[in-house]
């Protein structure tokens, strides 16, 4: 099996799911229980988000355990978008977004929000000057991604929060889903108020994943009951999946150092494999973008034909995001970029991660020149 | 070790645990994708949702997957509340809910919803009659729990939904948390609209939950985005936890047909033990309640020394519910039925399941009163 759908899923670590079976097993006890069942339980989860701040090199108080990227998204999004509700209802966000930001965003409008989505680039890219360009004196939120999950394009979140320093009283959202382990953010020197993680994109547990929200910045409670997590996120914390999530996000973190270049010499050897296929054309840009994701379309050939011809050699690639791919419309991202509705149906994301070889990267290309041919002859 | 505060978690079991590990390890798909490893996973859910929905007696299409009773309760309460606005604001709920149904109550009322919280009598018990009585034209929502979870008490569900049958507008929510395996519930004959479970209640994963929708029934979703759980909760699903639940919902129903009668006699036992404790007071009613909860108080020792003495011996029970623990207020819920103050600073929940002996229990009551005497001396 070669798996380059990472950035749909990854697989755990095999210590990830020790460490769950372990406190599962040993540590079951409610961390609210004032007995020391309890108190073992507790502890270990205030080691996983000292663990996690100290991995994000951030404060502890500072990190809330959630159920994943959606639910970050969501608490970060609805949660500020309510709380200040009365100071103003312009948020802003980009037409690239993940469906757990874009989907927020439309109930937000439903509910009197009034919802600005920037325009990218051709590739992909949004610019801080239309973020500044959007604001106004209603404008309360900027939420924007760190990398895109459909393209690999990193967005400028650097310049847009050293803009937003002059704007204090606007937050700023990051959704960094796809960004962990591949492209390094630092949230203090950056002005990002809340930042989502998701375990399961980094060999961590499904079920599991973080939103930073800085110190002294608010929210109203997606989820309200026994006050766990400071009030913020309430339920019977997931201790097990918690720790599990720090040794991912340690794990991930060290693996990285020479991951990155390594995925980076993959992703050179797949465009540069793709650029001799008759018919290709490469979405991800060539400059700017995560090391993990390489975008492509193959005129003429379906996406989903394609990928489930690819899968008889036991090569598993995605048409879109996972959590898009059962929709039928072609990809918002790629329209966004200007990139025809024909070619945008016939594209494909490989995704890959740390344990990817360059040997599968070339069984993979020689896979796609085959059947590339195969299937052209096919269609005409 | 004697671990009696299953109320407030319980151990998964061995092969819960390995159900999530087999699926965690070789099935880690996103059941969102389109290949085959993502099929596999979906499929792998969608059994899971059989599973679930056959042991319930309900449709597949009803049973939503969500991170725990928490979510359960919000995702209701709120989503039902937001999408029936316009049709009115009032909801009925009682004065002995659990925290993450009263904390939503409070949220709501802030949102410009009117909540009547219903009193309850000597045995926490809600009467149907006040429900009818408490309903006006406004009205949108009941929710009332099954089995409280401090003191056992069963509420008259089947009363409230046939009483509701004349008032077919309004929506029913039973939060079953603490009923799973204890007190069954036929959710079709008593026209219960939303019910939530939580899966580390019965020997499940913390982290995963299931709410009951009843077919039909629209909520404005929580948590939005890629569409998982037919629009109604999006995030990538713990495909890992829910089969797990599945197993642990399995395992639960099929030991409670004997472990309900050795359960009730335990309790028996225990009660009896207990009522020849000088100073004791039994506040869980000796009718109508779950058979794995009894809640007493031991006049003039307070709970967190009781608590902590019995920990020495190894023995492990709860002041009040885990969730609410750590707040230094008294139980609600006991001051609703009428505790004294100083009694309700005193008392102590003891909860089983199905795995507690008859010994474990004798060995707790000789000693509570072991330490009753002791600590009795040490307070005068």
């Amino acid at each position: 099996m070669i798996y380059f759908d990472n950035s749909a899923t990854t697989k755990p670590y095999k210590e990830v799911l020790e460490s769950f079976i372990t406190v599962s097993s040993n540590y079951f006890g409610n961390p609210s229980s004032l007995h020391g069942i309890g108190g073992q339980a507790e502890r270990l989860l205030t080691q996983a988000r000292e663990q996690v701040a100290s991995l994000l090199k951030v404060k502890p108080s500072e990190v809330y355990f959630t159920s994943g990227g959606t639910e970050s998204n969501n608490m970060a999004i609805k949660g500020a978008a309510l709380l200040n509700k009365k100071k103003g209802n312009h948020i802003i966000t980009s037409s690239v977004e993940h469906a757990s930001v874009l989907a927020v965003m439309e109930q937000l409008a439903r509910e009197g929000f009034d919802i600005t989505y920037l325009p990218v680039d051709q590739d992909g890219r949004v610019s801080a000057d239309d973020v500044e360009k959007a604001i106004r004196k209603e404008t309360i939120l900027v939420s924007i991604m760190q990398v895109n999950n459909e393209v690999g394009t990193i967005q400028p979140i650097s310049e847009i929060g050293d803009m937003l320093k002059r704007y204090p009283s606007i937050l700023f959202h990051v959704d960094s889903v796809q960004a962990v382990g591949k492209v390094p953010l630092s949230l203090y020197g950056n002005r990002v108020d809340f930042c989502s993680l998701s375990a399961h994109k980094f060999h961590g547990l499904k079920g599991t994943g973080v939103l930073y929200v800085r110190e002294g910045v608010r929210l109203l409670p997606l989820l309200s009951g026994g006050n766990q997590e400071r009030k913020m996120r309430s339920g019977t914390e997931n201790v097990a999946g918690f720790v599990a999530m720090a040794k991912a996000l340690r794990m991930t973190l060290e693996k990285s150092k020479q991951g990155i270049t390594d995925m980076r010499k993959i992703q050179t050897n797949l465009r540069n494999g793709l650029a001799d296929i008759e018919g290709v054309r490469i979405h991800t840009p060539p400059e700017g973008t995560a090391p993990h994701i390489v975008n492509f379309s193959i005129e003429g050939i379906k996406s989903e034909v394609f990928i489930h011809a690819l899968e008889q050699e036991g090569m598993y690639v995605s048409t879109t995001s996972a959590c898009s791919s059962k929709k039928k419309s072609p990809s918002k991202t790629l329209l966004s970029m200007g990139v025809p509705e024909n070619l945008a149906d016939s594209s494909i994301r490989i995704s890959l991660t740390f344990d990817n070889t360059e040997a599968e990267a070339e069984a993979l290309i020689t896979a796609i020149k085959k059947y590339a041919n195969q299937l052209r002859k096919v269609m005409k």
